[in-house]
């Protein structure tokens, strides 16, 4: 295994802990049980690619690889014992950041996986990476009757479609270039996602809809 | 291309776009943003054929033929700026009859899919009708925690089952007048929707479960 | 048909009559009417099952099978008009008792249709178990706008799970002994189950998350 393996596995591992942690943290204030909150660990970071999945009819890729399920089991576990610890404001912007990184790594890799496929280009590869990188999060927050991270006014949806968009027009235009192309999205996704939580910018005024 | 072909794509495009709008209605209220309304409005407008195309385990359709998207993000983007003109009355009642239309079109659609594919005869076709036409507002109700239009004693599920059903009829016994079957199977659906909008025929009281 | 074909045909009948049956039971302080419950019931009773065979990308079991649907309709539409007796005291215990085989026999089902494909061994077949056996009641829930059966405090998913991860085991170390394995997984399960509806066990204290 080269470095560049050893740093996506990394990532991935990191991801995938990131997303079942989200679960723990939600759970904070609805008073859940540790069996649910792993239950709900696990949904959230497989959910999104379960349903890339089932649209590309693929095999899902936690049956291929059965580790994305222990890690999120396992996150599930030390999240709940120390869960104290993470409601520290540091530890919960160390979190915002892996999770960035995490919706960054699963977006890009969704948007390849239909590209590789040729699966409904060029349209497929952006509605896939965006649906593998959010999915999950949409499930949790349907499942705990929270306003849906789809429709906040925060900056979530719209990095992650941005990236999607723009390693798709440099896998059209560029394709000599696309583990570049993929760095840069994953880039743009965390920088943009970077934005929201440390300059909280958000959704301008203009782009809101009114009710008169 | 042929009259009847013309005449499909037509009532294709505007029923995905009226789809669309339906989100931009949803969101009147909610204060999302454009982006927000924008996913959907995709959701909306494909989530139902999608959820089909997974249970018949074939190519979602909007991976093969991409204008689906474009023509929903097209809707959303004009229902956005345009949405003051929606609200008026008129607008909005040539909105229910647009949606009337396309959900008898993809509720004939789905059916149809199924039976060419064999597919469960001669119930799954039924189920698939149904779920294609109304798949893509359940989860935008979903999304919104807006009452789920299937559980709604307006009738708008009803009118789509009564429409499959008698597809299906005609398929079973009279398979040489499909043709004439689907557009008799829309125009069902159409009629039960246009009782609903106009003269407010809604689920009878006996229908009606009552605690006591 | 022997009498072993005979009894799990039995208890398929009555377990998807439970399924569908719920949701009579959710609609009670709902107001719903026989329609939107009947859609609701054949959701409950086929949901899961057919979450599982997308995952499996094969044809989902109710269109190899018409009679599931069927069972659903009649057991939703007998409910319906039966409700108050089902509302009475014994009724609603029986009717918990069957749900408890019904989710023994179904959670099984899922694991083993796993565990016959090779799928994802050996987590796949613990989570396609637990997904059969909840997820038509978490649709269910959601559409409702209910709290989810899944983060609910009494043993509803933790009987399943552990179920699962018997068979899963006995699978792995003593697959001579995979009939009996079945029955006896089925057996935790309904015995879990038993002790959560008649002794009123549930999560302990220590297990449940508290926010400080």
């Amino acid at each position: 295994m080269n470095t560049s393996d050893y740093i996506i596995e990394t990532i991935t591992v990191l991801g995938t802990a990131a997303f079942a942690l989200s679960a723990v943290l939600a759970a904070l204030d609805k008073q859940l049980d540790i069996f649910s909150i792993t239950v709900l660990g696990i949904i959230t970071a497989v959910g999104g690619g379960t349903i890339r999945d089932c649209i590309l009819s693929v095999p899902v890729f936690w049956a291929l690889d059965i580790s994305y399920i222990t890690i999120a089991i396992v996150a599930c576990i030390i999240g709940f014992f120390a869960f104290p610890l993470v409601q520290l404001g540091r530890a919960n912007k160390l979190y915002l950041y892996i999770d960035a990184v995490a919706i960054a790594m699963f977006a890009i890799q969704g948007a390849n996986k239909a590209w590789e496929m040729g699966f409904g280009l060029p349209v497929a590869p952006v509605m896939l990476g965006v649906i593998t990188a959010t999915g999950g999060g949409v499930i949790r927050d349907v499942l705990l009757h929270r306003p849906s991270l789809l429709l906040n006014k925060e900056l979530y949806a719209i990095p992650v479609a941005l990236g999607c968009i723009f390693y798709t027009i440099i896998y059209l235009f560029l394709p000599e270039y696309i583990e570049f192309g993929a760095v840069a999205a994953c880039s743009l996704i965390v920088y943009l996602r970077h934005l929201s939580i440390q300059k909280h910018v958000c959704v301008p005024q203009w782009a809101i809809i009114k009710h008169h």
